[in-house]
């Protein structure tokens, strides 16, 4: 019987390989993932030992993953605001939104981050699923005058609280000029790139929206101005995502949940004179009845392969052991009779069945 | 530096086992590829020994990857045709069709098996793309009366000489009267599964549609069943696959390539009084100055993880060293200067320029 975490993949033109997959291969990486077809770097070989650099130094991401869906044209905006409950109109140039995408039950389609470029352009940063189908399914079934496209775009993340240091010592001190959620386009080796203060973790960062061709000379550029400031390559590191509460597409939420199940309310403003596919199906879903939490499971856990049962009441979409809190963390869809932090509730783990206790997501700090 | 061929996948919820998955683990698969964002077992530890054993006995794939798209309603063969350029209006019950879809450009989305199960209800079975998210996005653009689902199915194929056998042995003689590409609903234990002769294969075989609950009773009764025919769990064999010419969605064709240059053109009824999405922009490409074609390589080369250039003229998407052949056989999009079958051409691999010959697809048998 296969190990299953000696399981090698496969690799091929169809798992894309990324413009900086080399370098991320001559680090170490010992395990990816697959996002969007492309390899997402996993682990390097201690995830344990990366989250707490990530939380002391800087690491620097191949989310090349992160793929962008180019929308452009007259009807750009139509189309984005079709797609999400989010209001965009109010978006401002180079501001990047969080916008659930949902389809025609109100449900997630995925949970990207858009970015305004121009009026009539934007990048849709996308979360694990083909966005530019949807995207192109609309514009075909509507008439819209748009161009939608992939563009040569492969975001790479510098993260961790020594992350404005090494991205000042590389893009000057313009970088400290960018606020959350807003980027800029800053020049590297003679080109502009679009630099946006971002990033799949909360220890705080930015991502670069490169091109291929300056792919490997700013990850060269990044580790030599790094060597004194701990810098290491890295990825999103699950231990940290879940104790922050950040949620992943297509683990914690799909096709059959709802942004109100998913925690994501405030994302959606269902009384706004706009409309957006699923408008209908998404007012009649307003109150759920289970919604995303945190767990605190006893013991020490493998990963989460398949949803586990949460006894009578809701299911394990992702978990980790995390060395802070001395305990498995892990986001659960729970019904509404449980999700009260505090309540104990049963999960039937691959190791038998372990008690639980409900969180609030982000998990309050371990100290509390 | 890593060893490229040692990288792990990482597991999660995302990344989906299959209701096969365990059976798949203890037969010691080695290698998973992803594909639909779901495991494909890839090897199992000797590729040209599996390609053997395929050629002579009989397999057992679990393709679940294979996600299939339910469209129900009154417009679901408007829907499916609007994604297709092949006139689908004369397909029978139960009968299976390969119809390549297009985005707005005319470009592959995807090649999936469409099975017409009534005349208001298909399964799509996918290759790999989120074909759902681009029927959502027509759908709701179009206002189409349909419903659009990803149900409980998990293809498992069984493929080799001895296919034929074995599924009589499981589900009796009734399989012999399935036709290729036609399909019907066989008695399992009870349950009635969708049974086609079909695979991605050329050695012959069938796929079962199973749901999840009759999942490891079917593995274990074709197991048992199969053991004096030399049955192994298996998957699509590379080498057999390039050798017979069978195309991979994302491999050998992507959204740039039109159904021309992937060598569909004879799925594409333009000059059928229907419309379909990209019609316009695939009249003005019928004539494609491109096409797929084998390659035959020297040598023995590492397999294509991103496409080589052959020089001036094209790109291998492809590749695998054939025992067969006594060298590297490819797939490759080659320009018309020299896409004539017996051209010589210089590929440039990672491990430097080697002599080709441009062959048709499928090879022609080694023997010629």
């Amino acid at each position: 019987m296969t190990n299953t975490s000696d399981i090698r993949l496969a690799l091929s033109c169809r798992v894309r390989s990324t413009p900086f997959s080399d370098r991320v291969e001559e680090a170490g990486v010992s395990h990816y993932s697959v996002y969007n077809g492309m390899v997402l770097p996993a682990a390097f070989g201690d995830m344990e030992a990366e989250c707490e650099h990530l939380k002391n130094h800087v690491q620097v991401w191949d989310v090349s993953c992160e793929r962008q869906v180019e929308i452009k044209g007259p009807d750009a905006a139509k189309l984005v605001q079709l797609m999400t409950p989010r209001d965009i109109s109010k978006g401002a140039i180079n501001q990047c939104l969080y916008i659930p995408i949902v389809d025609e039950n109100g449900c997630m389609v995925n949970d990207p981050v858009a970015i305004k470029l121009a009026e009539e352009h934007y990048w849709i940063s996308i979360a694990d699923s083909d966005v530019i189908l949807y995207a192109k399914g609309i514009a075909a079934g509507r008439g819209l005058k748009v161009e939608i496209s992939e563009p040569d775009v492969n975001p790479l993340a510098i993260q961790g609280p020594k992350a404005g240091e090494l991205m000042e010592r590389v893009f000057g001190e313009t970088v400290n000029a960018i606020r959350f959620f807003r980027g800029d386009w800053l020049e590297f080796q003679g080109k502009r790139l679009f630099v946006a203060r971002s990033g799949y973790s909360k220890q705080g960062g930015f991502e670069v929206y490169c091109d291929s061709v300056s792919a490997v000379p700013l990850w060269d550029a990044l580790f030599t101005a790094g060597a004194d400031l701990n810098v290491k390559a890295g990825g999103p590191n699950t231990i940290e995502r879940i104790e922050s509460g950040l949620l992943s597409c297509g683990n914690d939420m799909e096709l059959d949940d709802t942004p109100f199940e998913a925690g994501l309310g405030q994302f959606c403003h269902l009384d706004g004179d706009f409309e957006f596919i699923g408008k209908e199906a998404l007012l009649a879903k307003r109150e759920p009845f289970r919604q995303l939490r945190g767990l605190k499971i006893e013991g020490r856990l493998p990963g989460c392969r398949r949803p586990w049962p949460v006894q009578g009441v809701g299911k394990v979409t992702s978990a980790v052991y995390s060395p802070t809190y001395g305990c498995t963390v892990a986001i659960a869809m729970i019904d509404k009779s449980h999700w009260t932090p505090g309540t104990k509730v049963t999960v039937d783990t691959p190791e038998g069945p372990r008690t639980a206790e409900v969180c609030p997501l982000p998990f309050p700090p371990a100290s509390a």
